[in-house]
């Protein structure tokens, strides 16, 4: 890791807080010794709050940038889900599409997929996403091969986590596939992580009781 | 669970983001069932960054109640660690040792013992911390039996969980504890999570080669 590492983060109203900061924080510890930029970016610069109905308990997060103004080139696109990814989500949707091509990778946590999805860019890929809504996401991605047993899927430069906790997984698989084993290994032991290193080890499917959905177009 | 549940977050400048993130997740995903109330607590209501050093990648999150007007009787109150303990977090200090006597659990995550060690509610405990900084952290405590190998400790209402990702373990653990053991298995179900349930059940000592450090005093 030498030159500097291009970050972005999408956020908007109701994202799941562990699906943005368990990504992360593994960037945060890497730039302790590698050069890396970040940005969080939303609608606009007031802070984004995780909460999505009354009473819930939340987080609010400073965006540093705004769609308008982000750059479409990050070596990572990060998307996280959330139950706000089911609501007015299409700025970023928008923005996902104008910046795919320019991008070096994306990766989206658990319901994230519904903007790669609803962006065509899951289009003839493999995928997987949250497993407890397993089946309220897949219909929005009729010509993709949803992946049920697996804590992610890599698919060229489209990455999909499993729910939550899955994106850090994913995100040191990303990691070691650009920096090598070393950097991801140091990554977990200074999380204290027990990783999982296979992206087929995935116990969830199960206890939802979920299958792998066909493409259909 | 039926009477609210009331948690309480510091927050200082260079805290862990995952220290916080990771139980935080749990109380938001909880709450969508159940009644919570959590502040986010620092000395202003200022955003507070977790950046440590110039140049690292960071996030900042917005409290929502300061030191002076916090609750102290929470049911649980979580310290998060991070480089930041080492700074002047005097003010934390005395509000833990102010609200300790009437709160009902307090859980510190990784080098948040710091501030648990300098408030003396570690003497006489077993505790543990962050296994990379421990020989750094355990001089703070010297009337406290720290130990090695611990995903977390648990010692009356004093909970210390080891490095970043342990705190999801201890906090799945602390709900448990209160609420039984289908409320823990749902929420690590629902954040995707491969929780440790055995508290000794922790490879990081092994992999920073540490040893228990008995009290001196």
């Amino acid at each position: 890791m030498t030159a500097k590492l291009c970050i972005g983060a999408l956020v908007f109203p109701g994202f799941q807080s562990l699906d943005l900061f368990g990504p992360l924080d593994i960037f945060n510890t890497l730039s302790l010794k590698h050069p890396i930029e970040l940005s969080v970016i939303s609608t606009s610069l007031d802070p984004v709050s995780t909460q999505w109905k009354e009473g819930q308990v939340a987080q609010s997060i400073v965006p540093t940038c705004t769609l308008e103004d982000a750059r479409t080139d990050y070596d990572l696109l990060i998307v996280p889900g959330g139950f706000g990814t089911t609501k007015d989500v299409d700025p970023y949707v928008d923005y996902i599409k104008r910046a795919y091509p320019t991008t070096g990778s994306v990766l989206s946590v658990c319901t994230g997929t519904r903007l790669f999805a609803r962006a065509g860019i899951l289009d003839g890929r493999r995928a997987t996403t949250n497993k407890n809504a397993f089946n309220d996401v897949t219909p929005l991605g009729p010509k993709t091969h949803w992946v049920a047993k697996a804590r992610w899927v890599k698919d060229g430069n489209v990455w999909t986590a499993a729910g939550i906790t899955a994106g850090i997984d994913a995100t040191l698989a990303w990691v070691e596939d650009k920096y090598g084993a070393q950097q991801a290994t140091d990554a977990a032991n200074w999380l204290e992580y027990k990783r999982t290193s296979d992206p087929d080890d995935d116990p969830f499917a199960a206890v939802r009781g979920i299958e792998d959905v066909l493409p259909t177009e």
